[in-house]
């Protein structure tokens, strides 16, 4: 797997090539970055789960997955703010949220043309839906900002779309490649479904639960920007009346809707 | 014309629907903001010269042509701070920046869904590869902020790709949808490229001369924010050393890199 990865990454490194000198080191920081590749391997593993063998293709769509979720990352990062992840700064502390947002758009639409030309519909629709899927996941994470009292129902949907869309379309793929029966296509979009909430509502917690050093990301960083995630509603909605005002109170000061 | 157009309206509208609110009203915003769909009346019109007739695909593929610059534009209006566009305030001015380059992603996602419901791997080629090309043209354009003694050269490369490329494109694709021949489909791309150069020349002239009024726009924008264009490299290249020190000095001041 330790291999594929590698060639992943090399698709990636060699889509990304452009002439324009800015976008060669943002992508180069990006590369160099060091994320998990948690996606990508989704796609690789289950491509060869359902015994996906002869050619590349499972290579090319674990690096659009992970392209993807890149496009997004550049971009959530402007709207956080945030100067560190994967304990390195960002790239939009270095070059600034102007060019994180273009080359976020680079990125997905570089993703595009791959997706193209592997040139399988159900893919295309897939993704495409997916995509339009988490930037929805992410307005709507926006609408509710500084919402203290938002519902675990909200909550839910939010992480559902950004995150869990991804996760399934990721894990779907190794079986669509592998020509396998709908069911079985099915089953592996499930999967993935519930990985990708899983995955969200831990990173969720470690916000609250982790140290800097082991998180790669500044810990408290939700709350202190009033993004309400699960163990803030739990708190909320066990929390009696004197704690729910001084929680109101903090994201009123601190959480003050900054569309 | 009219009809067809409002046709390509109502696909737009049909297909940005979601039951996120805040995207529900800012592509309300964004279609009752009373553009000019030049690029859209590009597929249509050269979709109707070619003589595509049966079908639709000229109405479904100018909704995505105009979503691919409805998409650059909520990006650029972040990158660019602009308040005033169409005579109207901004998305970002209502909004802020986050909605708007969330929405901005959404925009372009869609209009990835409806391409590939189109279902044309050549049309689907030239509108991914023309997608990326104009965020390349967009950095590129970054990359130069701030200097006034830029090549001509560039100034072409990047409205070749910001702009040019998208006109060739939306004019390429009516002779696509009605089977024309390779030298039919190329000739128009050519008339849409040059079309798009003269375009973004004459743009780039109102803002020196025109009014806000008329314009619709702020008017000196690109000189105060160190966006070098066609204008200023004819004074820079015509000055002399004093008049040339002079432009040095104010961009010096105004039109610090703020990438």
């Amino acid at each position: 797997m330790d291999q594929k990865i590698s060639l992943v990454e090399n698709v990636i490194k060699s889509r990304l090539e452009s002439d324009v000198n800015l976008i060669h080191e943002m992508v180069n920081h990006h590369l160099n970055s060091g994320g998990k590749r948690i996606r990508a391997l989704l796609t690789l593993g289950c491509s060869n789960l359902c015994k996906y063998l002869n050619g590349s293709r499972d290579i090319n769509l674990a690096a659009c997955v992970e392209l993807i979720h890149s496009a997004t990352l550049l971009h959530d990062d402007v709207i956080d703010m945030s100067s560190i992840r994967r304990g390195k700064k960002t790239a939009n502390k270095i070059w600034g949220n102007q060019s994180s947002i273009l080359v976020g758009d680079y990125l997905l639409s570089r993703c595009f043309e791959i997706m193209v030309e592997d040139d399988d519909h159900e893919i295309l629709k897939l993704l495409s839906s997916t995509s339009s899927e988490i930037a929805q996941g992410e307005v709507l994470q926006l609408q509710h900002k500084g919402e203290v009292d938002m519902l675990e129902e909200i909550y839910l949907k939010i992480i559902n779309s950004k995150t869990a869309a991804l996760f399934a379309a990721a894990t779907k793929v190794g079986a669509i490649i592998a020509n396998k029966s709908k069911k079985e296509k099915d089953a592996l979009e499930s999967y993935g479904k519930n990985l990708g909430m899983a995955f969200q509502i831990a990173d969720d917690a470690l916000d609250y639960l982790s140290t800097k050093n082991i998180f790669g990301k500044e810990i408290g960083k939700d709350f202190y920007e009033g993004k309400t995630t699960l163990p803030l509603i739990i708190i909320f909605q066990r929390g009696n009346t004197e704690e729910r005002n001084f929680l109101i109170e903090i994201f009123k000061k601190k959480g003050k809707k900054r569309r």
